[in-house]
């Protein structure tokens, strides 16, 4: 494979530890953790042109580039960062940490205690080291902006010059913008809302009990069982997949076509391409992702919610922020729809918060995000070169 | 309890056996079938004053009344079914039966096989008679439509007044319409669509996985196992609710309130009252209805196409119908949407069907069309009002 010149090209994640206890929403406290991270571009003589990446639910650290000459693909936001992309790593220096919790390498729920026989999270070996599992905290957006201060200040990094993601990533950004002021020069919040509606409480909900009534999930140690809750987190990512793609995108994709089979009245056969679509995604994810992550990054939506310390006043919540803010949105999201990116435009403007907003009228979905829209790509990149480093 | 005056008061099933073989769309027949079904108010003289009522995916026949005095709750569509309402039984002899492939007396997964010792489906040993299960045939909506053209001729109907119903019910009103021109004179088809889209093929996608899934689920013989996929179940229905609550209906009930027990911080706990409503609706669910029930219902609902058989020509499909057609959507549904049922009034108008439509402005989303809601409570009377008998 010929790895694109538009590309980092081959990167290699780094994995740091943090000794000092980290107090967590939760009540509950980390007496130290690990976060692995990738880096793109060079950090310049005086620390100015840093930007944080933050993941959404199902994503981790590695955002762009290849992991060797023959993987057969790039990061999660290749269309977005690169030499000449939006994230124009000719100019920034881009951290992107996988969140306290995750499965990929940070401390998180299938990495071992830290106080047992460990040599690192992935070192050990499932037969005799124990795994967090459910005993793993939950964490919230806010801890892991609190875990990324630490990053930063371990990089050498006083402040980004901006902090940016889309959908859990976004929130991420917003909540950087919040907690830390003076270390945010912009915010950069795409395809989010300033906090998740019942109905997005309700399909998370639906995932959990999937997972969690799983025979296979044994309350969180399946690790111990050698088992995985695969039917169960394949049903949750499968309901997943229907939120990231809106109704035109799946009528445009799969509309009524049959599969190869055609009809065969049968319950459980796959007729329609949507349904083997979907169960593709749901087998594929349930082989590299962690049912206690996802258990935890849903938790993590469910609980971000800036306006609830400040008596439900967004406007209030987002007023101490001195970031310059971009909120993006796609006409055809309605997992996090425009009318939600508005309520945090809104409650910037009333706050005197310096904030651009791009609705992006496309059919895609939630997942637009991802994906090499021209007109995402173009104001996305018109507000990055607007930034001074 | 007192009964209130409106309603049709205390009402009994009735049961009738069909011998006749029934061929059905799946290549396979029944030797014979039972139908339950309830009916109220009077056939007149000349039998011109019936209506039939179809039920939707997790409804049966029980349409309006109560089964005993201290019946704690009515029929499924009392709000729309009794003296004075829409469905007038002071004029109409109502006729509601449970579809074949139900389980609540008709012939389905959870009765047991003619051919073996039986005097009916419900009055056998579970012990010693054989289910069904998954061997049961999948039906379709023209195969319900042609099971219930029998009950018609049974109960000495040439001609329905009307045939009626929502969402999967306003299918079978339209599909009798096109099957049976001269046995129909009007069709009410309320919150319903011409097709599924690939997302609602999505959803009933997810939900059979969830089911097929749950290891007590024995491929559907958990009769014989004294088992029952309750997790699996429970969690297609709470999926399904999402889908029948809109958006706004959700954060009107729900908003982000918190359960009594407030923020745990934990996985499995319930926190948000939307977790506990849905949680609720589930597990109430699985205790009543059969879980190969709810697969074939989904599946009739994915098979429904009538523009199927006429090269994806809806007019060309509909251009047989010889009823008054009445059809009616609400804002709020964004299961089957107004733009769905636009997609029926348009295809009707093209083929020079009588058709009239009203599309309700509301919040309550898709299950709208259960519920007292004046706007549509009137236009539903006032066109019902117009069948002369």
């Amino acid at each position: 494979m010929t790895i694109p010149t538009d590309s980092v090209g081959i990167v290699m994640p780094k994995t740091h530890h943090f000794d000092a206890p980290l107090a967590l929403d939760c009540g509950r406290t980390l007496d130290g953790y690990d976060l692995v991270y990738e880096t793109y571009g060079e950090l310049n003589a005086d620390r100015s042109n840093a930007m944080l990446i933050c993941h959404a639910l199902s994503s981790d650290h590695h955002a762009a580039g290849y992991h060797h000459e023959n993987d057969p693909k790039p990061g999660w936001w290749e269309t977005c960062i690169g030499p000449g992309k939006p994230i124009d790593t000719n100019r920034f220096f881009v951290v992107c940490p996988n969140n306290l919790g995750g499965c990929k390498g940070s401390t998180g729920p299938n990495t071992v205690k830290l106080d047992e026989e460990s040599t690192g999270p992935n070192a050990v070996n499932p037969d005799t080291g124990k795994r967090y599992g459910l005993d793993f905290p939950i964490v919230t957006v806010k801890d892991w902006v609190r875990s990324q201060e630490r990053l930063a200040s371990m990089l050498g990094i006083d402040k980004w010059a901006a902090v940016a993601g889309g959908s859990l990533g976004g929130m991420q950004a917003l909540q950087w913008a919040i907690d830390f002021p003076d270390r945010v020069d912009n915010a950069i919040i795409i395809a989010a809302a300033p906090r998740l509606s019942a109905q997005n409480i309700a399909f998370n909900e639906v995932a959990r009990q999937a997972i969690l009534s799983d025979p296979d999930f044994y309350n969180g140690r399946y690790y111990e069982y050698d088992a995985l809750p695969r039917r169960g987190l394949m049903v949750a990512r499968m309901l997943g997949h229907i939120t990231y793609l809106c109704e035109d995108a799946m009528r445009d994709k799969f509309g009524r076509e049959l599969h190869a089979g055609g009809m065969n009245f049968s319950v459980s056969d796959t007729e329609f391409q949507v349904q083997g679509y979907l169960q593709h995604q749901g087998e594929a994810f349930v082989d590299h992702f962690d049912a206690n992550t996802y258990l935890l990054m849903t938790k993590a939506l469910d609980y971000f919610d800036p306006a609830a310390d400040h008596g439900d006043d967004l406007a209030e919540a987002l007023s101490c922020i001195d970031a310059r803010c971009f909120v993006v949105s796609f006409t055809s999201d309605w997992r996090f729809s425009p009318v939600r990116s508005k309520e945090i435009v809104d409650a910037m403007i009333k706050a005197h918060v310096d904030v651009s907003y791009a609705e992006v009228e496309e059919q895609n979905g939630h997942d637009a995000f991802l994906m090499p829209i021209p007109y995402y790509l173009e104001v996305f990149h018109a507000f990055t070169k607007s930034i001074a480093l």
